[in-house]
């Protein structure tokens, strides 16, 4: 087991490693030519131009000013300086709530940090069981409750402090429910018109014999709307179109690739084979190939739309009904519709950005068997899924590939290499895995049919962090693949699986923290790195990039990533929660992790990702309910170590907290959850009215006629058959982040210029 | 252990004991002086009045046709007779679905027990493991799964048979579920104009010190509601003033007795003593006393009205808001109103009858603080209730009561009466305990706060369940009190707790055969035979009854009562499922129960039972989810079963019924569900539309203005304040049960006196 010094020096490492990340940092993200790595959140809302156009080449390259490089830093301050309410403005309330994940953590934990170094700490050291004891017992054990013999009074001081820590998480987390829901609904309040507040969409339409679903739907919400319905789209199947203009896309950047390598080297035509991946088949002229196939796939796609317009058959059995009044959506969007409650099934229209287009036509039946399947697929992708990895690693070995490609094995022969490949190759499958796996997640959701990103993000977060939960923590306390760990508790009784659990706890702390430096904080200063989108970027620069257009399609600003993001952080309250009581050496470095990823991410928020959607943090409920898991699951543990430690006077006053806790959610849910699943008529009654006052001429007929269009109607393809969309997209007022006050984010963003510009 | 011999006698002593108690039914019920004690459905509905007024008065006591000792049974077709649509009209929804339930009972375990006996009883019989076995075996276990060896193949068939039983019960479920849910819809659309239909209540109104409760509600709707708000009415507190009235109620009943008492007997004017019980205290003139009493009360009465009505404080913060339109009441009932989701809630109003009014002005903290105590409550009534029960039985012994009632010592000391106390005793705590247990939960569902007596009976259904499944199902398969069953559970595994009780279930086999036969056999014959209400009524008679309206009020119809009703036809699913693989003998008697109970509940439906309220079969969800509780139970212990029977090979495939099962339930929630929860808008249009036509000149407000009431200022005491009560109601339209057809009941009303009269 590590001592204090051992966990001395890999922090050391871990902060020196963060601090090269961010140098690295420093010094690239003050060169011009990453400003659009660094920067594209500014290029994208149009407040930031390109620093190539101006200035001395050199500088382009070289930065030799001295200050910068001690300010290497002042990111941070520039990125704590937006105030919250602009950063509404700048980055969607998502992102602004998102940072307040970090901030959470910050509030929990500070003060829990302080108490346990002033109480726990003490009585654990002065406890001094261990002292004497024969087996070797790090420095860390002296500090955590392993330290204190069986039977002891002490374990007391354990029992108030959990009661404390529980209580003051409870506090937080509802002071901090209570202002995420009023953020929310002032956000939903204060927002313009947004064509989502009218429109709701139906799904699951009934077929009808005698009318087309278009004018079903007219009659339908006459009728049983009357006052309120105002018009509707329908949705189209647009698949079909979707993936061949994807398919032309990439038909054109490789002729565009190709292009350009000619322009460069006039001497040679490029040529291609027309094979499996270029690798076989016959040689074609690449450019007059690829321009052929665009062509073919500019009139496919004109046929398809085409086909659109004109068949019935391609109008699902879905649309969005758009009301006159938000009231009216807000009854719609609440109310059932029909007697069968499978059909005319209505709820909010998600924001056009966000929704999910290829799951409108999923009926109920099928999509109550797809979430068995899914149900059942997670099931053993959470138990089973070491059982394929550990096939691929017994293939993946060094006589594997050196029968599979005998020509390298005179390579594969030379010690260092050997070696490399024999540590190496085992954990690369895994590690495949892992990085897919959020992806696969997603898949396993959109299947499931939901149909917003939102919701497909949210779902994935929450299968995510039971993944997480299963097979990195309770993974790394008891050893065993997660099968195993199956096996195990199913064999034993519900009280022993919190006490095998709890037992193993103190002495995962010394793991844990050096999990956390190394995936919390190095994790942290990589990703503001940007390493992958930077290389990408530069490639793209050079073989791809003709125009401005092409060189804004070549930044690659990513997302917040929620579905992947939440979960990690989720395990970071676990953890803190865990072992508040247990082994209160390791609440700082969760601190620290709090507190520097909120930094990070601010930056990257403020600076780099892009909004895909606007979800109002309709997430909330998912990460105060998993915070409150964290907190159960503590409290169970630290029953099950009690227990094992014969502490049983004060045991059974543990049984309290779960308890408490429990209904302290339900509690929570009750009051607060309303809040992000509904929309109350009051409000919905205020902005109408208001609105009526202000603009009594205004057409919200126009307004929503074109807002819910499949994006691949609207931009896409705006090369060519732009004539053709012009009747698609009539007014293509897409919701634009409210802006109020301009003053501040270009003096921001200039502050963030004045570093890069320092140098110049 | 017992033997099928054994069976078959107790079988014939409980088939005889049914057999006298329908004797007894057939020889008192055509007495016509007990007409209203077994017709007094008949007399609430005025369709029959009282047969004492003619005939002769020798053939009010003795019935000497011999013709009907023959057809004593003839009640049976007389009341399988009435069709389902005409048992709608004259006993009301709630309990024609009811009768559903033993039907339904008789439809799954019909085929269940053909196969069963087809096909696992000569598997289970010819297996033979116990024929040379050295342990004494009763026949019965020769015919369940008991016989067979360890590792047989022959456990194929139980498996294959599980499947078969499991999908033929969720299909029968399923299409129940389907009937009924139409059945509701149909129901709720075929009925005429009620109040509820238009009306809400609102709850936690918001203090607002500006403006008194009733004109805030009213300012609020117009406000939110614009175009559908008509009325509204508030709730006052009228709990002291009912409890003044059944004060009142009561001294008038003494007084009544008295004055009667003086009536038969002039020499000697009645007294009573004033202290407690009547027993102590200085001795008055009772007629006096209670006259006095009377008019005080009347006093207090007059006065706590006046208050009610000027004092603003008595004014609770909810209302029944009313609406133009079933449109507009839907919407509303369906919506969140406020930003707050705590104050203005808003839900469909119940019916009148059915409204529990002690509830309106609980806040919602102070609800979901409550919800936890009972939680807490019910937890510790299941699992301890036999501590107190213990503890009472222990002071409860012969020296105990010698020590208290010395004088009694004598007469205790006889032997025969000092064996028949201590063989006694004990058990009375236990019994008094469990005929209490139904009125316990039910308080305990009073004091969470629910406001209506329908949702009050589904919550003490539900914990009535619980209670019952731990403490007779497992309490009786698992020696030991619930607690000590729950401290091993938590010290098994998760794998051996089905483990430990599927080993029990055969042995145990004989012993629920026994039961079903006195519970439900002989329960059943019991209760058509109404003892206590007759005994009461002839007592009520004896010294109360001196008007025709004395009469109607002493005879006591009770109500279905499916707060303890329902949760014991469970058991008989629950019992039946478990069974029907293992020890399949048992299904017989299983569906006579239900045949059995069907017939008499039918009847008693049809003649006795007085209906409380009208949910529209709100609680089938309730019985579906409780019947699928049952069947995963029954998949799990036979899972635990064959795995200690080492049937390695068919176990496994167990595993996906309840995967399979538990899906199946949230298909049919999903599917089903809202038709219990909801009302669709489309359904509120079309007969709003229709009423609009057939009468456009309804005066709707008048209508509805004193539909919503407390009872207290209805009824009640109608001796005097008539005149005060004029002002209150105006228009008394309650709800009628609607009969469109009259001609078929009288009919057979006719029917059923036809028995009665044909002695006359």
């Amino acid at each position: 087991m590590a001592t204090l010094g051992d966990i001395g020096v890999a922090a050391a490492i871990n902060i020196l490693s963060a601090f090269a990340f961010f140098l690295a940092f420093a010094i690239l993200r003050i060169q011009p030519i990453n400003d659009r790595v660094y920067f594209p959140k500014w290029y994208l809302r149009g407040l930031r131009s390109s620093p190539l156009s101006g200035g001395a080449f050199v500088n382009m390259f070289v930065n030799v000013d001295f200050r910068s490089y001690i300010k290497f830093l002042n990111w941070m301050p520039a990125a704590l300086e937006m105030p919250e309410p602009e950063l509404i403005h700048h980055a969607g309330l998502d992102s602004a709530v998102y940072l307040r994940i970090y901030l959470l953590g910050i509030k929990i934990f500070v003060p829990i940090a302080f108490l346990a170094f002033a109480v726990v700490m003490p009585v654990n050291w002065t406890s001094g069981s261990l002292h004497g004891s024969k087996l070797t017992y790090s420095n860390i054990d002296m500090l955590s409750i392993s330290n204190i013999p069986l039977k002891s009074d002490r374990f007391w001081t354990h029992l108030v402090m959990a009661y404390a820590f529980t209580f003051w998480t409870c506090y937080i987390l509802k002071r901090e429910y209570q202002i995420v829901a009023s953020m929310r609904l002032h956000f939903v309040a204060s927002e313009h018109r947004r064509p989502d507040q009218f429109t709701v969409l139906v799904r699951n339409v009934p077929p009808d014999p005698d009318e087309p679903i278009s004018e079903l739907v007219e009659h339908f919400f006459l009728v049983n709307h009357p006052d309120h319905y105002l018009t509707h789209q329908v949705v189209y199947n647009a698949k079909k179109l979707s993936s061949l203009v994807s398919q032309k896309k990439s038909k054109q950047n490789w002729l565009d690739y190709y292009n350009l390598k000619y322009s460069r080297n006039q001497t040679k035509r490029p040529s291609k084979k027309t094979g499996f991946l270029g690798l076989r088949g016959s040689k074609v002229d690449a450019i007059d190939f690829y321009t052929s196939e665009v062509a073919r796939l500019s009139e496919e796609i004109a046929l398809e739309k085409d086909k659109i317009t004109k068949d019935s058959n391609y109008i699902m059995p879905a649309a969005f009904v758009s009301f006159r009044t938000r009231w009216g959506a807000a009854v719609c969007a609440q109310t059932q519709q029909c007697r069968n409650p499978t059909v005319w099934l209505t709820e909010w229209a998600p924001e056009p950005r966000d929704v999910y287009w290829d799951n409108m036509a999923v009926p109920y039946v099928s999509l109550s068997i797809r979430r068995l399947i899914i149900a059942v697929a997670f099931f053993f992708l959470t138990f089973f899924f070491m059982i394929p990895i550990a096939f691929v690693q017994s293939l993946a070995n060094i006589e594997g590939i050196e029968k599979a490609v005998p020509f390298l094995k005179s390579i594969i022969e030379v010690k260092v290499i050997k070696s490399f490949i024999q540590g190496f190759l085992p954990g690369i499958a895994l590690k495949i895995f892992l990085i897919f796996l959020p992806s696969i997640l997603m898949l396993m959701s959109k299947f499931e049919g939901f149909i917003s990103l939102s919701t497909l993000e949210r779902r994935s977060a929450t299968r995510y962090y039971i993944f997480q939960f299963i097979n990195v923590f309770l993974g790394s306390i008891i050893t065993g693949t997660a099968f195993q760990q199956l096996d195990e508790f199913i064999h034993q009784s519900a009280n022993d699986i919190p006490k095998t659990i709890g037992v193993s706890i103190p002495m995962k702390a010394t793991f844990f923290i050096t999990y956390i430096m190394v995936d919390g904080w190095a994790g942290c200063a990589a990703e503001i790195l940007r390493l992958k989108p930077l290389i990408l970027y530069h490639l793209k620069n050079l073989f791809l990039v003709k125009t401005e257009k092409d060189r804004i399609e070549a930044m690659d600003p990513g997302t917040l990533g929620f579905n992947s993001g939440e979960p990690q952080i989720q395990l970071y309250f676990l953890l803190g929660l865990v072992y508040s009581v247990v082994t209160p050496i390791l609440l700082p470095f969760i601190v620290v992790f709090f507190g520097l990823a909120y930094v990070v991410y601010r930056h990257q928020i403020i600076n780099v990702y892009n909004q895909e959607y606007e979800s109002a943090a309709a997430f909330w409920p998912d990460v105060h309910g998993r915070i409150v898991v964290a907190l159960v699951v503590s409290q169970l543990l630290l029953m099950g170590l009690l227990s094992t430690k014969e502490a049983a006077h004060s045991t059974p006053f543990l049984i309290a907290l779960p308890v408490l806790t429990i209904w302290f959610h339900r509690f929570c849910k009750g009051r607060h959850e309303p809040a992000f699943k509904k929309y109350p008529l009051q409000e919905a009654m205020m902005k109408d009215t208001l609105e009526k006052a202000r603009e009594p001429n205004l057409n919200l007929k126009e307004f929503l006629q074109s807002a819910y269009i499949h994006p691949v109607f609207k931009g896409g393809d705006d090369s060519d058959d732009d004539e053709m969309m012009e009747e698609w997209v009539q007014v293509p007022e897409l919701v634009k982040t409210k802006r109020q006050s301009r003053r501040n984010t270009p003096l921001a963003s200039k502050q963030s210029c004045s570093s890069s510009s320092s140098g110049d």
